[in-house]
């Protein structure tokens, strides 16, 4: 069912805050990057909010919410609207809350910042560099991603090779967060509570300020290695990932044909038919970097960026933006065919899966892959790049994979259960319990508040009936 | 034969450069910690140099070097003194070179530090503190040891949990080198090549120069977390070390009853009985460790540095100085029959394979592990507390331990290689050949330039020549 929300009583309610209801913007506020997935693009088309509200502190916060919690009116929370899989698309329409201008920075001190969620990484990282610090990790999308949305909405990215992921312990310090109710409480979460907020898309609760380690802050170079088969390549980047002492924020493997043909800015810089590794070096490590790549057999340095002539740089995106989910997006502006995967390798024997895999699949699944750490060990990450043909062949692809071992998180699922560990999260849901007794926040996003008897083990996916609804209502 | 060496002529040669022939003296200053080894504190008894040498600078190490050669006069080099294998110890008499006078430090800049050899770790920390920084890594003995003297007889230490070794790439960056030639030339070592001079006792070169890298300095938190088993505390130190996200600088696990009984000052923390787990942990990593630590079975959290009463840390050493070889000084000054072997546990079952170790020894060789950084995966070294009886049994031990697949680096050798991987150093012999054509620079260390024919498969140990000489000289 489509309700008919009272958005002119909510306005009333709100007041002076700041409102946009022009449907042209606020549809575009309603989107993120669920494009790169042609599942997602198809199921998500028709999704937009009412009114996007944009709040510039917490005690406006406090008031949007009173007043939708009074009104029943979903509410979405929205930080740069950098994800990939609908994380902040209002899936039941109601009330777009952009946190987007919210984004003091409260405070830097020694391996800390204190900032609102709206701040984005990259103002975040140039408000720490005074105190030579930086964010210990960040998305692609660090120039446009805010540090709520990533830790709503992300797992890690770019420093995950040194910190793992978001999740672990230590990587968020501390989350304020707002209950939706009549009387919206603000909730300090640390610790093992952290777990409740983080990577739960805004389903239960809305953070209004974080709190984030910080590490050392250095020029990284860019480097890149070519190769000539991705099995080099890939053994070679894991070898890097694995000298403890050379310190470097990413290491990326992409297989031949990516990266010469996606990568057009490089073209002088990439041969045809090489496959290759980007890593972020530190400045200091640069040298150790070249000792330990020189021996390597069939390694062949094309780049490095803090040798490079400034004309070459000025026209040059930085390592990261090749990287991650900025690999499909490259690979997507020059193939709109393309669309990725998400795949965890076992950390015993995730070398030759990988080359099995790759030997599989050939050209409809050209490698890529990210050189991360996961509990105290070095291992892959996957994002290939998936040739789309129908939706039933991404499934069996993936089924594939899963058969030989690998791990899926499908990024072609809009709700936290299906895109992550297929299984319900007790802590998440028991929160929303808690700060959204109505399940106002986000609706459709958590399938164990929609349907606490989801069968994942049935083969369907999820269909959030409010999404269903409009749907079919926008075909009529 | 022991060398009459022509000190008068030497002391004419090098001038005014300040010397030290007070056999009181020099003596003292041509010892280590070697007696943590009974085996080596039978052997290296009557060691001594014949006279010390300090310079001021690389010119006078020149000078030094020069006149050495020309008289073809043993130097040995010396930083603070803090080995524990002989490392700076003169098998051979002749010149003890102490370099601790040459402690400047030259520069700092982002990630780097650029200091003379004889400049002590600690002093290295407080120079790079104005600028936020630290050393990687430092052994347990910071106060007093130099870093030249860590660089060319350590392995790593504090701070391994993080970085790795000292041999890999990335954590020593540049030494500046001196040959022992008629006119000694200074060399300029980075990348691979710092394999030739790293851990070489200073037998293929004089360290006249080092750069190190830095990393963000924090006032580490010290926490000891008790358990009733050594089982349950290597298992919870291994979890800990694999904790991505929480920044550490050490994590030691101590069986009982060596906590309560050794660490005396701590005595009113450890309880009688209690395994340990030391770490240093930072600041903003305090409540993530705690959240990590709390529902850990068996886990409980005996201190905390940051908030201890003042009184209570007045009387304490830090944590670094429970960890590593102090556990050993420690256990030594309680009771004076405890040695020390120093173990890698393979990374696949090593937690398993301690316990076997652990339950076949009982008291005879008491658990203390460090967890560090190996090959990009965290792991377990061992420096267990030994109760000496004979020389034989010593040896049984450590054929036990390789029998039961542990590898031993021998602490009881005073050779590069019987203290290491028990094979020849192909790149460090060449670089001698090159650097000390005359094997004058530490003779007796490297047992590929003394006997290029031993047979480390014989199962004897190498005697060097000049030292059984002494030896025999000092009986008579």
């Amino acid at each position: 069912m489509t309700r008919p929300y009272d958005i002119a009583a909510f306005r009333a309610l709100i007041g002076p805050i700041k409102c946009e209801d022009n449907p042209v913007l606020v549809k575009q506020k309603s989107r993120d990057f669920y494009w790169y997935s042609p599942v997602l693009k198809r199921q998500l088309e028709p999704v937009t909010a009412d009114l996007v509200v944009t709040p510039q502190d917490e005690r406006q916060v406090a008031t949007i919410l009173a007043a939708a919690h009074e009104l029943a009116i979903p509410v979405t929370a929205r930080g740069g609207g950098t994800g990939n899989y609908g994380q902040a698309m209002p899936l039941d329409g109601g009330v777009l809350l952009n946190l987007i201008e919210m984004n003091r920075i409260l405070a830097i001190a020694p391996g800390r910042v204190v900032c609102e969620p709206g701040a984005l990484l990259a103002d975040i990282d140039k408000a720490a560099a005074a105190s030579g610090q930086e964010l210990r990790m960040f998305p692609s999308t660090r120039a446009t991603a805010s540090i709520g949305g990533f830790i709503a909405g992300g797992s890690g990215g770019v420093g995950s090779i040194t910190w793992g992921g978001l999740r672990d312990f230590g990587n968020v310090l501390r989350l304020r967060v707002m209950t939706m109710e009549a009387s919206p409480r603000t909730l300090e979460l640390t610790g093992a509570d952290l777990h409740k907020a983080v990577h739960a898309y805004g389903t239960n609760g809305i953070i209004t300020e974080v709190e984030m380690p910080l590490t050392a802050a250095y020029d990284w170079v860019d480097v890149i290695v070519g190769f000539d088969s991705f099995d080099a390549a890939a053994a070679y980047g894991l070898a890097l990932g694995e000298q403890d002492g050379i310190l470097k924020k990413l290491v990326t493997v992409i297989a031949a044909p990516a990266p010469a043909r996606y990568f057009l800015r490089h073209r002088s810089i990439i041969p045809e038919g090489k496959s290759v590794v980007l890593a972020m070096v530190a400045p200091h490590a640069l040298d150790a970097f070249e000792a330990f790549t020189r021996p390597v057999k069939g390694a062949e340095l094309l780049f490095v960026s803090s040798r490079a002539p400034r004309e070459t740089l000025a026209g040059l995106p930085p390592n990261y933006e090749l990287a991650w989910n900025h690999t499909t997006l490259r690979a997507l502006r020059v193939d709109p065919k393309i669309t990725y995967l998400q795949v965890r390798y076992p950390e015993d024997g995730g070398l030759a899966m990988i080359r099995r895999i790759h030997e599989r699949f050939g050209d409809e699944a050209v490698g890529h892959l990210e050189i991360i750490r996961f509990n105290g060990r070095i291992g892959f990450a996957g994002l290939p790049l998936v040739r789309f043909t129908t939706e039933e062949r991404l499934q069996a692809l993936i089924d594939e994979h899963e058969a030989m071992g690998a791990m899926v998180f499908n990024p072609h699922r809009y709700t936290l259960e299906e895109g992550g560990m297929k299984q319900t999260d007790a802590t998440q849901l028991a929160f929303k319990r808690d700060t959204d007794p109505q399940g106002l926040l986000n609706p459709g996003k958590m399938i164990a508040w929609a349907d606490p008897d989801f069968d994942y083990a049935s083969g369907q996916n999820f269909l959030f009936p409010g999404l269903e609804a409009r749907a079919l209502a926008a075909q009529s």
